[in-house]
């Protein structure tokens, strides 16, 4: 079974769950850690635990920040051949990873794939001239 | 003056928004919309309604998804002068934007920047090696 996690500084990851279970329905296995929220426990132990206790699954972690503190916390995690960590989250990332990892039988390909479309999904619209184009019809 | 605005499905533009204070400190001019979010108005006319009520103050709209309903619906913005809308939305951009546009003379060329340093911000990590490459250290 593949297992996702959200990590971020603090309610990102809890909101970002809230986006995709708007669009995408409830999702049993997506799991969030709001890093140095207040009141919220240190993250990493309990994100290590939550790997641990599913030795058989599959993990992919999607946390906030390139250099940041919750994914350099967890980078080390990449050692184990069953957990994926991705970083710069965005929607497009979050909900392409979770339509297509879980029938895929090589996550590491389809991460690749899914990286490459949350990039090409950040756009300056107003370079779009939608307007002018719209015009031309 | 500059004005940020966070318009997403449900709560990630709540989320997101604090997860930049923790990291960035208090953000004043920086509004959220978390569209079809139960007992939420809709967004549209009240985001229309902010950019109304400041038309000396320039605009930057951050929105979840290309091509999704929230980012749709606030299109027509960017036939305005002073609005810019940009979408795919990470923590990276967000960050970045909020960093750096207030100061500049010509936003357009910032959120430019702003949006190639959110599409080198996804990162893969596993991809990385980082730990053979300290191993050759």
């Amino acid at each position: 079974m593949k297992r996702f996690i959200l990590a971020t500084h603090a309610y990102m990851s809890k909101g970002i769950k809230s986006s995709l279970e708007l669009i995408l329905g409830k999702q049993e296995h997506l799991s969030v850690y709001c890093a140095y929220a207040e009141g919220e426990p240190f993250f990493k132990p309990l994100v290590i635990q939550e790997v641990d206790e599913h030795p058989e699954d599959e993990f992919v972690i999607m946390t906030d920040l390139f250099g940041g503190s919750v994914n350099n916390e967890l980078l080390e995690l990449t050692t184990r051949q069953n957990v994926h960590v991705v970083t710069g989250t965005n929607l497009i990332l979050a909900m392409s990873i979770l339509l297509t990892c879980p029938e895929s039988d090589d996550v590491a390909a389809t991460i690749r794939n899914c990286v490459e479309d949350a990039k090409t999904g950040i756009v300056y619209c107003n370079d779009m001239e939608i307007d002018s184009d719209l015009d031309e019809l």
